[in-house]
């Protein structure tokens, strides 16, 4: 069960104009639901995506990277759930090329403007075969309204579909911007999330595209940790198919980027959450903000050494306020010249240490209290700067264990 | 139940000419069992430590650091289980120099000459009254026999003692070598263990002896890692009666120098791996061994991130050869320049992984073979270079998540 995530209902996501989508199953493991994903992109439609930093990236992850910088256009995306297509060497890059040719051909594009993403078991061959012989039943069941769908069909430990929508305007023309995202476990991305695709009409030229992506996965997909391990597939792309009839955005400085950006922003940010919420095991959703630092890059470093903890994160699992782990973590933080007598933390609204001794204020019940709750929110005052940095991350419940101890069987 | 770890009898860790050991119940948490110990050094002991890089260190951590600085004369060691005496600010400084002045009241020496050691729960006060009304019992218990009873008296979450000795040879003079050591979560050294002290009556003088104490870290509790987290009290202290009848080892290229190090690292070494073996929740003993790097440091990040990953060490637990998640770890492990290409890793004797993607000479029943044993080691060559590194740890188990969401109640 998420923590305080209720499923998106098939409605609310909304159709972006010059996306449709179409799911069917492929029998990639012994599941029968749909596990293979085709999304048609309408002509026009330009891409731009960031990538996994982990050195082991998985075949797809290099083919989407050629392909992307290639030319930028993209007429479809071909994603697979349970197989990684990673740790597979040339016979993976020639599995993933295969894909993406079956595809050019059903779709009549060129192999290039194909987009292949696979997730799943690492260090298997993919079965092209049985995708292949998929695709045109997913051809088939393309529709504008496939989002939620498709959501669903690119789970692997997932217990719920993510997908989230907005809707905002441009010089009086509607703009949708619509996403989807899974990863459950193997979260910590560097670039990006496992997979999120997200779409808007509203026209972005390729380099403000290319520019945006990274923006948007730095303040929502990079600030989300489940586990600390960064996937061979995570994969965060951008489409945007310029069916809006309005005049293409293209510089950084047009005073409607920031209601596009923000729309986009408020998606991503809901799927990243969204990750987390369904993080594996998860009982509690935890948001960490670290101030006060010199600059962002060690608020990021004190925040990633609390939510990676495995003994703080079994400490919310047991709504302990056993909160010298937190202390602990600070420290462990990596910035050698710290002053542990300048940094304070809160858990909510109480504060906890001062001038890094225990608060005289603080009383073990406030602590149990907030601990209790689902949704827990720490904030870390380093005392040496004006930088911060914001991470959400879950707590390391049995459950945890008894997913990953059984994935494969 | 330790892996394949039999708690040390009390007859096999020998006595150490002069050191003296006695402990008593101080009850500093709800235990009976003695949780204080005091160590007398005869006069003439030196000593060197290393500590915990974890910018939080404890108040006992700094004061030790302090006396050490002063003189390397050490007189007694007062340690207690059941409180770290960390994340306390001034009157955690204040609590050790009184447990310190306390001891040196009672056996009459230096207050500068004791050292403080404390384990246990973070950012507590000590109750350093009832230590110091305990002090007398441990007097009256000690002995040089005091070992055994000893190691039992630092436990926290350790399920067994652990101690270990060497006896040898130099000129014709019997030497000992006698340790004991305390941890099992909270476990990823950065100078040293939770806690360890290692005596031997082999006189050596103080720059040599803590040259020596850094090199036998470096490679017996540098090795280890359990969850990843850098405690705030760690030390490894060496100390030196001196009271053997031969000449004092004073120089790195004194010849004898390697029989007298050779036994103090086959001590260190055995605790270090004891520490493993009892690590929490532990059911697996893993060997990592990383080949082939351009430097050590490369070679040591490839065998923490394999280690540190939970993937990884649930994967172990479930004697599940899932090895794309150890492929996953190295690709993670922060060398930019990785050629994955040329990666091999074997499981004991089973190459698993050539050239970067899955052998073909593999067969899944030969991974779960090696997986279904409590002793495995995994083998990395990473084909750049000529450096190595070893690194020991455990697996991730449903019992790790118990006691640390139990730990407190």
């Amino acid at each position: 069960m998420p923590v305080n995530y209720p499923p998106p209902a098939p409605e609310p996501l909304l159709p972006v104009p010059g996306v449709t989508l179409g799911a069917a199953p492929a029998r990639i493991k012994n599941w029968t639901r749909p596990d293979l994903l085709l999304v048609s992109l309408a002509p026009g439609t330009l891409a731009a995506g960031v990538f996994t930093q982990n050195r082991f990236c998985a075949a797809p992850v290099t083919i989407c990277r050629e392909h992307l910088a290639r030319s930028g256009s993209a007429r479809a995306l071909v994603v697979n759930a349970g197989n990684a297509n990673a740790g597979t060497g040339a016979r993976g890059l020639a599995d993933a090329r295969a894909t993406c040719a079956a595809v050019a051909e059903l779709l009549d594009c060129p192999a290039d403007t194909v987009l292949p993403f696979s997730t799943g078991v690492i260090m298997e061959p993919l079965p092209v075969d049985r995708i292949v012989a998929a695709l045109p039943a997913c051809r088939d069941a393309l529709a504008e309204d496939g989002w939620f769908l498709a959501a669903r069909a690119i789970m692997t430990t997932d217990t719920v579909p993510k997908g989230a929508s907005r809707r905002t305007e441009l010089q009086g023309e509607s703009i949708t911007v619509t996403g989807i995202a899974k990863g459950a476990g193997m979260i910590a991305p560097n670039m990006a999330t496992m997979l999120s695709f997200i779409a808007t009409d509203a026209p972005i030229a390729r380099p403000l595209l290319e520019t945006l992506v990274g923006d948007i996965a730095a303040a929502s997909f990079n600030r989300v940790t489940i586990d600390g391990d960064t996937s061979t597939n995570d994969s965060f792309v951008l489409f945007s198919t310029h069916r809006a009839p309005v005049p293409p955005l293209a510089r950084r400085d047009d005073p409607r980027l920031v209601t596009v950006k923000t729309a986009i922003w408020a998606v991503a940010v809901e799927l990243a959450q969204a990750l987390v919420r369904d993080g594996e095991g998860a009982t509690k959703f935890i948001a960490i903000v670290v101030e006060g630092g010199r600059d962002a890059g060690e608020c990021d470093r004190v925040a990633r050494a609390i939510a990676q903890s495995p003994l703080v994160k079994t400490a919310f699992f047991a709504s302990d306020p056993n909160l010298g782990r937190i202390v602990c973590a600070i420290g462990n933080a990596a910035i050698p010249d710290l002053d542990p007598g300048r940094v304070s933390f809160w858990l909510d609204d109480v504060l906890v240490v001062a001038d890094g001794a225990r608060a005289s204020s603080y009383r073990e019940e406030d602590g149990k209290r907030v601990m209790a709750g689902s949704e827990i929110g720490i904030r870390v005052v380093l005392g040496r700067g004006p930088a911060r940095a914001t991470l959400w991350t879950c707590d390391l419940s049995h459950d945890y264990v008894r997913i990953n101890a059984d994935y494969r069987s």
